[in-house]
């Protein structure tokens, strides 16, 4: 039987301000990415948050970013390897307390928005994302995108790695996703982003923008639940996985 | 043989700005309470002053604060006992995180400024406090002021609790601190100080403000590190311990 | 003719975050407190925000707040009046900016939240409130609790004040707001609540929460536009207006 | 009679912590640019530091950044045109409000950081920094490194602009600075340094890295106030600018 991974990023309120439908999409997912703060979320946010995922018996990871709730993380920030090391455990500890706090385990480490993006493609922020996570807690599971420098990070150093896939984003021929600024780079019909996602989970293949069959791993797929429609794609993914017979549980990678 | 241990608050520096002489400080202090990025350092300060208290083999503690990097801690804030709760967890978990990085167990908590004031004082806070540590690590020891709220709260949840005492501070009949406003609420006098605390530590006795005779229970002594006054008068009130066949070394009470 | 203003908090987004229904609120008042970046919105907020006023040539005013974004300035903080003065100072001139680059001008300035009561209260507060808005531009109109110490403040320094009430709150005997947390201190009954305001306007009278008829100054009445129920309540209010011949304009206050 | 204007960032400290000795730079100086609260500084600071302008009769411009306490707005930002634009305009105006309330007026915009580096290459964000200036207030005067992007841009707007230079940096044969990184980017020899800055300000004329005359405007140098070694540096000059009859004297550039 086929096996992956739906993991959300949760937990992305702050304050008096609220962000996602958290109660309602976790149902449907098997892993959550909580905020841990820098970028968005706040302790309470963050303590309630975990109690949400413990209660689903959803796996927890830290979802780091960088110091820019204005920006929500996502503004590329030129902060050196030094820093996003310790950036990240930072925001992995905090978490880890509201886990402790819950009686529960962490099971991976997300980075989120531009650190993701920039993490994905430097080799020595790859490494200073790897080895952050490395030092505070070896058993930890690096989610990152697949193919990126960040998996390429996590194995070198002995950390388990799981490969993230997008079912709305094209690919190009060397398996990185086409930048959002390129015509064609969002997949916008649904039936077709869940049938490349099957796909990419039966076969490992998935077709590039240029019409290529391309090999990819995919161990989870990241899905939102900021709104309404992102909701019922989830629910919509969830019933063609059933009918695949692909059952959605969380990723346990081992090291490669 | 007495023994007595010396606290001191580490890793104050934030960004660019640095604050205190740690390095110089930390050979003679047996407990490090390290800032945790709410009202002063920032996570690289953290990262090296954790690493600075494992070649010192000095015991670390977070230091929680309320979130006022620009009031340092010490304007009081009228955050509800479920926020301090999420405060305090959030700040342990961020400094274990390196504390597990460098190898090392985190040993206490001491709350900063007017965290540390207003739970001393309010039984809800104290509870709060309480309860964050222990909900996170049941094996932490809480570092409050001798006779406070905090301890009483530790011991009722069955925390260990360190008493907390000042050399330079005048108390009330009752044992509690002269507030700084009033006259007479400084121990001025260098000598006098060391004398005090020394009686405080053989005798478990302090003379109250009013000249009256009252019992205090002292696990720690609190000094500081920020200027040469600080440095040296740590350094006589060590040699006065070594002249009295004090021991300096951490806490670790019992429960009590 | 008798003459009103309504007054609502606007500019309260921040970053990704949305809060408000500004430009459905903004048709029916006359008076907008755009949030300065402490409490609440970021630079580009408050700049949409002022173009918004500008269009709808709302009279704007400054909404300084104390720095807690977290606790969105809802928190009693023990800030000095000195630092008070200058948080104040240092919001007022942020929003300034926005108004010259949109060619207006700025008409008054309403504290917020925890500051706003902090400052109704305590007589230095208010004085460093009346103090920092004189000195930044004398012929601001400051906008406080009708009756209170910021009233005064301003007056015995010769600055302009308006007196705002509330339509949704019980009074006491001495005119000041009857505190949440007791019984009775919510008018929920809409058509009373718009009684109530209708009263003040035209009589300068209401009813306390022990049934005493009480003198009251009413220049402007505050209203919310955070959600679709307090959108109606606005639209009500400003038939029952026109009903009775109240205009809707705002606050021009000479000095008294 | 040559004319020079010597500048210096002031008013850096942040609360607790205390940065740069700026009332003892200010004597020997012309213009500062003080700190706007978004990569160092608070309300308070600046009051102050406004408030030591004034006294010393000093030009008084605005030091706007990134939003990076921790960084000290000096890690490049991925902030777009529009949202630099509004950072300015918020930044001008909280430091104009001091300027008010101290009865003088604000001179000049100099952006700090990352931020002048970023906008002094890139022409959208040059643009930005020019318009944000101008639509607040066109009587101000932008102050950027001599044949930058920006001085192109204010010029292009009619604004004033003044061109900056610095004495302990080398120049590429296109008038650009010699990046830090390069071999012999920083000119060490502190005699050589002034006689550079000499010719740049009599002949408009300087030797590049490759040992080649080129043309520079210097309108402005840049000095520090950070310590000790600093402020003797900035003593030197000023003797040597009297030898050479060089009056120290703040920027009044036309348009050109």
């Amino acid at each position: 039987m086929y096996k992956i991974d739906l993991n959300c990023d949760l937990g992305e309120s702050f304050g008096t301000y609220k962000l996602g439908m958290d109660d309602q999409v976790i149902p449907y997912i098997s892993s959550a990415n909580i905020a841990c703060g820098f970028h968005a979320s706040d302790p309470l946010v963050m303590s309630d948050t975990v109690k949400l995922a413990a209660r689903f018996h959803t796996a927890v990871g830290a979802h780091p970013g960088y110091p820019d709730l204005v920006g929500f993380g996502r503004r590329n920030m030129n902060a050196s390897p030094k820093e996003v090391r310790a950036m990240i455990q930072y925001q992995i500890g905090a978490l880890e307390s509201f886990c402790r706090a819950n009686g529960i385990s962490m099971h991976h480490v997300k980075p989120h928005g531009a650190m993701y993006n920039m993490a994905g493609k430097d080799e020595a922020l790859a490494q200073a994302v790897a080895e952050a996570v490395y030092e505070v807690n070896p058993d930890l599971i690096l989610l990152a995108l697949s193919g990126s420098k960040m998996i390429d990070a996590a194995r070198k150093l002995g950390l388990r790695a799981a490969s993230e896939v997008f079912a709305d984003r094209a690919y190009e021929d060397d398996g990185s996703l086409v930048p959002r600024s390129k015509e064609g780079s969002m997949i916008t019909d649904e039936n077709l982003a869940i049938e490349r996602v099957i796909r990419m989970v039966k076969e490992q293949k998935v077709t590039s923008i240029h019409g290529k069959d391309i090999p990819i791993q995919a161990d989870s797929v990241c899905v939102h639940g900021d709104g309404p429609k992102a909701l019922t794609f989830v629910k919509k993914l969830r019933e063609a996985f059933d009918k695949e017979h692909i059952l959605v549980e969380t990723f346990q990678p081992g090291l490669r």
